[in-house]
């Protein structure tokens, strides 16, 4: 074997995390990542995904049964959900206004549904009436539609409205509450929503490596209904849920840590409560909003669809986007991102998320830009 | 939304883990869990999984490029192994003597394969001849094979032989070593292996979540010919490999927390180096037989296949299996496993890998199990 290079003490960089997720872990979260282990069949394990399990309905303001933890990140959540409900040959209609919602088309093509999409230019989000027409074209089995577009800051209005159209037309829901799940309302039952992810790293502040999902009756019997059992083993909702409920039959060795810092993460939010969350959420973005246009810059996306948890205002003209990116990173220790796919070196993408939402988080962003971008009015 | 449970501070009661995994995690490796994240793309981050990725090739005994954690657990690793290999309507030989090699099987019909079993009782292993026959009876694509069954305690001798059988005929030999990495002898460019896949939480006493998995040449060829995309996007290997190298393109939002724990865990492995972790595991698991046998308990499997890592010994006639195990972990702390499937209220199953493995462990189950098993003789 070739020699090996010396592996130092780990030591990474104390980033400030103002990116698109993972945002900064609480301290009593960290401290709950290294309790010693217990088995993942012990009664005092079982518990514990108990407590998640009811957390996770608090947080997805739902009492859907099937409610738990996906062992795996925001990706494997939304896998789950569509390798569930696809089989070979269903029609999908993919609301597609970004990378995310374009992805949900790719997957479930992967998995063998005849997918439309239905586009928008990124940035922007579906009028209802447009969703209602689509849904009449064909008898589509799914619907995908991205809440909060981790990719472009828009979140989608009228969810509630657009469920009963998709539900009119004998179609299920599904949708991705990645980047709004714990930082602003998502409401599933209320909104009648079919089949929901989310991912533990963002406005949750959990460790990621796991992915709340959740699904309601129809999405169940749907799969009860299967043909053939859902293609990836791993990811199949109804054995996962007979883990984590009775039987408590094993289907993998649940990823113990990681659930420990959720559970404590979510204790976290439900201390917190959710009023009080969202309305921090929207005050700092508000405080963020008006520092950024005080700088010159220019928001991407229209406030009445913006969202709080990210915000990607456009680059000043003339702008080096990685080398602002980087010296942020070296000088500031904050890391913020870039834009991708459409948007690549046209935006920063902004996260105000979970424990990282503060206001001293704010302060020292718009200094360090104020800095880099205006160096002359120093 | 009905009253939720009042949530008390996370205490789960500190177990001896002496069942099939999770194994108890290392003080360091805790500590380095509750480091504070980066961003999955930081050049720290990027850097930590550089040295997983060589650490991995370190206990893999392989050059192999395509090396890294499947961000899953072990069987989220099975899954991207076959899910990437397997195109609807292959055929798979898989050998199956324990309830994972089914679950082989079982996962690559799900995936499309046609798949033949070759059987043998539960506690046994295959002989070579037999193997190399099967395969050239068809054109298989794969031969499944499970290096350390977790359900039954035996190991598989001969793995460099039946390789080459298995190219010799054609096919591609993916070999599981969940139970055997970090604690008996896995050379993967000695014996030619073609694709394996392991756990972080077993023999590495790494938290779990995380799956170690490497290609071989010939896998990585078949992958690059496939007429399809592999249909699982979360376990798409090489679209994981490229966020792992270059040019770290965005796949998912790597389990950080986890990866700091994984790259600990292997830390450790690489100082206390892997012939001395090897002849721990096997002079420590002798001592467990030797006291087990004192007792008046006869193991499953015969010593020559019998496994360090994992021992079944079958239960003393008329034990109540249940009540045994409770008094284990209420009366001790102590968790072991019973068995399942085949061979479920028959044997246990009793772990000595990685942290878990130490002498002061095997002396306290031997001395519980006295307690419990002869009450008259003390």
């Amino acid at each position: 074997m070739p020699a090996l290079p010396a592996f130092t003490d780990l030591d990474p960089a104390p980033r400030i995390l103002l990116g698109p997720g993972p945002s900064m872990i609480p301290p009593r979260v960290l401290r709950a990542l290294a309790t010693p282990a217990t088995g993942h069949l012990d009664p005092d394990f079982l518990a514990i995904l108990d407590d998640v399990r009811h957390l996770l309905q608090f947080v997805f303001q739902t009492q859907n049964e099937l409610t738990l933890a996906v062992p795996g990140t925001g990706t494997a959540g939304m896998e789950a959900v569509l390798s569930n409900l696809i089989e070979p040959g269903d029609q999908v209609l993919a609301c597609s206004a970004g990378y995310f919602g374009e992805r949900l088309a790719l997957m479930a093509e992967r998995h063998g549904a005849q997918v439309d999409r239905l586009q928008r230019e990124w940035g922007q989000v579906f009028e209802t009436e447009v969703i209602q027409q689509a849904v009449q074209r064909k008898p589509y089995r799914l619907v995908t539609l991205v809440h909060a577009e981790t990719s472009t800051g828009a979140w989608q209005p009228e969810i509630h409205a657009i469920a009963e159209a998709v539900h009119k037309a004998g179609a299920m829901l599904v949708l991705d509450v990645v980047t709004s799940l714990g930082g602003l309302p998502v409401r599933i039952d209320a909104w009648d929503i079919d089949a929901a992810y989310g991912a533990s790293q963002k406005c949750l502040s959990a460790p990621s490596g796991l992915a709340p999902v959740t699904l309601g009756a129809r999405a169940r019997q749907a799969i009860a209904r299967r043909r053939t059992p859902p293609s990836v083993f791993y990811l199949d909702l109804e054995s996962l849920q007979r883990y984590w409920v009775e039987p408590h039959a094993y289907h993998h060795t649940s990823p113990i840590q990681t659930v420990y810092g959720l559970r404590e993460a979510l204790r976290l939010v439900y201390e917190e409560g959710l009023e009080a969350r969202f309305e921090r959420h929207q005050r700092l973005a508000q405080s963020l909003w008006h520092g950024l246009e005080s700088l010159g810059l220019e928001m991407l996306v229209p406030e009445a669809v913006r969202l709080p948890t990210l915000t990607t205002p456009r680059l000043p003209p003339g702008t080096d986007d990685a080398e602002v990116r980087r010296r942020l990173r070296q000088e500031f220790n904050l890391e913020i991102a870039g834009g991708f796919g459409a948007l690549a070196g046209k935006v920063w993408r902004i996260g105000l998320m979970g424990h990282s939402c503060r206001p001293e988080n704010v302060a020292l962003l718009l200094a360090a830009l104020r800095t880099i971008l205006n160096p002359s009015a120093d």
